[in-house]
C-alpha cells in the first residue's frame, strides 16, 4: 500500500533549484491563463471536486503560494479550508469528522491547509513515536484518501520542502522585510535547529501515505518563481487529468468484494437460519417491554451515558416494522438526547459528495443517540439492486463501510445494526393489512408492491452484506420480525445489554 | 404590532384545569391518529415547515410534552433542536445566527427548546431590564418570525403555564419519586419563590411578541392529561391549517414596498446619476492600485482586524467587472482569512428554505471577510425580473433584507454593498470583446445575451432597490465601472476607508 523509502524524495528540493526571471516570466503567464481555462472547463462539467492538500516544513512558503493560487485562478470557486487545532467539539468526534464536512461539491476546488497529515506529522516529529499509533493514523488517512478519490473526489497531495539552509536564509529575510514580516511565524524558526528530525518525520509520513490514486509531489521551495511555477503546473495536470474509473482490479487500498451468496459459498445464507419461530404472548410483551424500556429510561439519565454517543442502524425488507420499533426505543428517550434520520433519495447537495458524506454529518455528540432508519447500508442493498451504483461501486463499499465502522467505534462511538427479518408471506400479510388499513394506508405505495417483486435479490444482496460487514466492532443483530412484539423486546433487550457493557468498561 | 396586554392571558391555566381520565383516554387515541395522518399528509405535501416553539414557566412540564409529542407522532421526521447558553463561537454571530442554521426543510417538524425567546425572557426576569434592550431584541424576534412565516415555516408558540402553588407541588411530587426525580432541575425550585415576577416577565414578552402570523398560546399545564390533549390539538390545528398566503395589504411586521421608480417618483433615479466620465490611466492607476492594496494588506493583518468580521457584496449588471473587480480585493488578502461565494440558482436543501437561510450559513466570524459575488438582492433584481418570486415576494424583501443587514450590523460585522455600474453601450462593447476573446468566449453565453434585452427592466429594479435598501448602517456605494481601473481603485479605497473607521473607533 505504501511505496518504499525513496532515498532521492528530497534531492532535488534540497539542492534549492530556481528558475531565473526571464523564463519564469512568460511561464507564468501561460499558466495562469492555463490555469482559468481549466478551472472553468471543470466547473461546468462539475463531475468531480479537487482537493489539494498543502504540506511541508515551516517557513516553505505555503501560505504565500496558497495566496498565489488564488490569486492566478478564480478564487470565486476556490475554497481555502484552514485547520487549526481541533476545537472541544471536534475533539468529540473521529478525527476525520471535520475534513468530511467540509469536503467541496463535485466541479469546486478545496485547498486543504493544517490538514489530515498535521496530527501524524507532529507524532512523527515527536521523540520516539509510537508504531502503532502511527500505522493507525497512517491506515486512516489511506482509507479516507482511497474512497474520495474512488467516489469522485481528486486528491493533490504538495510537499513544499527545502535545505535546511534555504529554510533559515528564507525565514530570516522575510523578518526582516517590515512589508513581509507578519508572514513569519515563531514555528518557522524551530525548523533550522530540528531540520534532520523533520526531514525524517517527513520522509516516513510521505512513505507511508503515498499510495495508489493520491501521490505525493514534493515542491522546491527555496526559489520562490519555481515554487509558483512548479504549484501551478502540478495543478494545472491534477485539473486537466482525465477522469479516472479504476477498473475491477484496480482498487488501492480497498479489497472489492466478490459477494458470495450468489456464488453458493458455505457463508451467504443467513436469512435463512432466522428462527422465525420466536413469539410473545400479548402478556410477556407487556411486562418484557415495560422492563427493558425503564432499564433504557435509567441509563440514557445516568451520569455516565452522557460520554457517550450512540449509533443505532435499521434495516430490513419493507414492513419488517423498522419504524414501530424505532418508536418503542424512541419512548424511553428524552427528546433532546435522540436524533432519528430517515434516509431517502440524496439531494443535489449530497449527491455532489462522496456517498458517506451525509452520513458523517449526522454523527451523535457524546451523550447522544442518533437513528439511522435505513442508513449506508443502502449502497449495498437498494443501490446495489436497482442498479443505482456500478458492481464496482457496490463491490468495494463493503470494506469502505467496514473502515467508516470502525473509525466510528475507534473514537468512542457504541454502534449497534439491526437487521429485521421477516418471511415472503408476513411481508405479503402486512401489505394487505395496510391496504386495509385506512390509518395505514398511506404507507402502502405502487413502488412496495414493485420493490416486493425483487424479494429474493434483496435477500441475496443483504446475505452478502452480512457476510462482509458482519464484524467484531460492529457486528449485525438480526433479528426475526415475523412477530413485531418478540422483535421489539429483543432490539431493546440488545441496546440495553450492549449499553450496559460499555458503561461498565 | 404588538398586542395589548392581556389581563386575562393566564386566568384559564393558572384556574389549573384538568381532564378526567375516561375523558383523556378516547380523545387522546383520536388525537394520535389524527396527528400522524396529519404528520404524513405535510410530508408528502412539504410545501411548508412547522416550527413549534416550546417556552413556558420552568416546572411546567415542557420537557415531557416534548417527548410525548415524539411519542404521538412519527418522531423520524421531528427535529427537536435544544439550544443551551451560546457556545462561544455563537456568541460572534449575530444572536439569530443558531436557529437560522438550524430550520428544517419543508415537510418537517422541528421542536425548538431554549428558543430565541430564552434570552428575552431572561432579560425580562431580571431586576429593571433595559427599555431599549428589550425593545431591541422584541423587534428582532418579531421580524424574524415575520419573515419565517411568509416564508414558508409555519410557527406554533405554546408558552406552559400553571399557578404557583400548582407549579410548587409538582415539582416536589416528581422529586419524591426515584422514577422521575430526573426531571426535576434545580431552576424548577425557583419559581415559587420568584413567580410574581416570572409572570409579569411573562406577560411582558408574550404581549411584546404576539404578532402576526406567530400567535402565542397558553397551554395550562398543572394537570398532564389537559396539557397532553391541548397540546396535540394545538398541533393538529398548526397541521391541518391552510397555507396562508398573506394578500397584499395583510403583511404583519413588515412593509410592502411601492417601488418608485416605475411610477416617476423623485427617487429612483440613482443610476442614471452616475458619473461616467471617471477614469484612470495607467500610471495613475497602478500606482493607486497599489497604495490601496497594500494599506488593504496591511489593515487584514493588524491585531485589531482580529475582531472584525466583514462582509462585502457585489452586485451590477452582466459584465460590469464584479469578478475582476473581487479579484483586485482578494490579491491583497491570505486565502485564509476571505472567503468568496458566488451566487447561482439555489440547490434543493436551499430551495427547501427561507431565501436568506442560504446566506446566514456564509456570514463571517471575527477576522474573516465574506465577498457575496452577487447576493440576496437577487430577490429583488434577477428574482422580480425574470419573475422567479411572486410581486408581494420582491415587494416585502427591501424591508426583510434591511432588517437582516441591520442584524448583522448591531452584532459588529462591517457591511459594504457595492453596485459596479455600467452603460447599456460598454456591456455591448464587453460582451463582443468576450466573444472575440478565445480566453474570455466561456464567460458569454445566449443567457446573457437574453438578459441584455431586459437592460431597462434590471436597471428599474436596480434604482428601486437603492431606493429602498441604502440605509444609513449600510449604504449603497454605486461606482462607475465604464473604467474598470477606475472601478478597481475606487472599491478598494472605500473598502480601505471603512475599515479604518471601524478600527478606530
Amino acid at each position: 500500500m505504501a511505496s518504499p523509502s525513496d532515498p532521492a524524495r528530497f534531492a532535488e528540493a534540497e539542492s534549492d533549484p530556481s528558475l531565473p526571471k526571464e523564463v519564469a516570466k512568460p511561464l507564468t503567464a501561460a499558466l495562469r491563463s492555463d490555469l482559468l481555462k481549466a478551472q472553468y472547463a471543470r466547473l461546468a462539467k462539475a463531475d468531480r471536486s479537487l482537493l489539494i492538500v498543502v504540506a511541508g516544513l515551516d517557513g516553505a512558503g505555503k501560505g504565500a503560494t496558497v495566496n498565489l493560487i488564488n490569486e492566478w485562478m478564480d478564487a470565486r470557486h476556490i475554497r481555502t479550508l484552514a485547520f487549526g487545532p481541533p476545537s472541544e467539539e471536534e475533539r468529540q468526534y473521529p478525527f476525520l469528522w471535520r475534513y468530511w464536512r467540509e469536503l467541496p461539491a463535485k466541479g469546486r476546488t478545496g485547498i486543504v491547509f493544517g490538514s489530515w497529515y498535521a496530527p501524524l506529522f507532529e507524532l512523527l516529529s515527536g521523540k520516539n513515536p509510537k508504531r502503532d499509533e502511527v500505522e493507525r493514523l497512517a491506515s486512516a488517512i489511506r482509507d479516507f484518501e482511497s474512497l474520495l478519490a474512488r467516489d469522485g473526489v481528486q486528491i493533490l497531495k504538495l510537499w513544499y520542502h527545502l535545505s535546511r539552509d534555504a529554510q533559515k536564509e528564507r525565514t530570516a529575510r522575510l523578518a526582516s522585510d517590515p512589508e513581509t514580516s507578519w508572514m513569519v511565524r515563531p514555528e518557522d524558526y524551530l525548523v533550522a535547529d530540528n531540520f534532520k528530525r523533520m526531514r525524517k518525520a517527513a520522509d516516513t509520513m510521505l512513505t507511508l501515505t503515498d499510495g495508489g490514486l493520491a501521490r505525493w509531489q514534493v515542491i522546491p521551495s527555496a526559489d520562490e518563481r519555481l515554487r509558483s511555477v512548479r504549484t501551478g503546473q502540478a495543478i494545472l495536470a491534477a485539473l486537466r487529468a482525465p477522469v479516472h474509473r479504476p477498473s475491477p482490479d484496480e482498487h488501492p487500498g480497498v479489497t472489492e468484494c466478490q459477494p458470495r451468496a450468489a456464488s453458493g459459498h458455505a457463508g451467504g445464507r443467513r436469512l435463512t437460519r432466522v428462527d422465525h419461530s420466536l413469539r410473545l404472548s400479548e402478556n410477556e410483551y407487556d411486562d418484557q417491554l415495560a422492563h427493558w424500556r425503564s432499564r433504557l429510561a435509567r441509563q440514557v439519565r445516568s451520569k455516565a451515558f452522557r460520554k457517550l454517543p450512540v449509533v443505532l442502524v435499521f434495516e430490513g425488507h419493507d414492513a419488517a416494522g423498522k419504524g414501530s420499533t424505532i418508536r418503542r426505543i424512541t419512548h424511553a428517550l428524552d427528546a433532546r438526547q435522540f436524533h432519528a434520520v430517515p434516509i431517502s433519495a440524496p439531494t443535489d447537495d449530497e449527491r455532489a459528495r462522496p456517498y458517506l458524506w451525509r452520513f458523517w454529518r449526522e454523527l451523535p455528540s457524546p451523550g447522544d443517540i442518533t437513528i439511522f432508519d435505513r442508513s449506508w447500508y443502502g449502497r449495498v442493498l437498494v443501490e446495489r439492486v436497482e442498479k443505482l451504483a456500478r458492481p464496482q461501486e457496490w463491490r468495494r463499499a463493503y470494506e469502505e463501510i467496514n473502515q467508516f465502522e470502525r473509525q466510528l467505534v475507534e473514537s468512542g462511538i457504541l454502534v449497534l445494526k439491526f437487521w429485521l427479518a421477516i418471511s415472503k408471506d408476513v411481508q405479503l400479510q402486512r401489505f394487505k393489512d395496510r391496504e386495509q388499513s385506512p390509518f395505514k394506508s398511506f404507507k402502502i405505495t405502487a413502488e412496495d408492491w414493485r420493490n416486493r417483486e425483487k424479494w429474493s435479490a434483496y435477500t441475496t444482496a443483504a446475505n452478502d452484506m452480512f457476510d462482509l460487514t458482519d464484524t467484531t466492532f460492529a457486528p449485525w443483530h438480526v433479528i426475526s420480525s415475523n412477530d413485531k412484539r418478540h422483535a421489539r423486546v429483543a432490539v431493546l433487550e440488545r441496546i440495553v445489554t450492549a449499553i450496559d457493557m460499555r458503561l461498565s468498561r
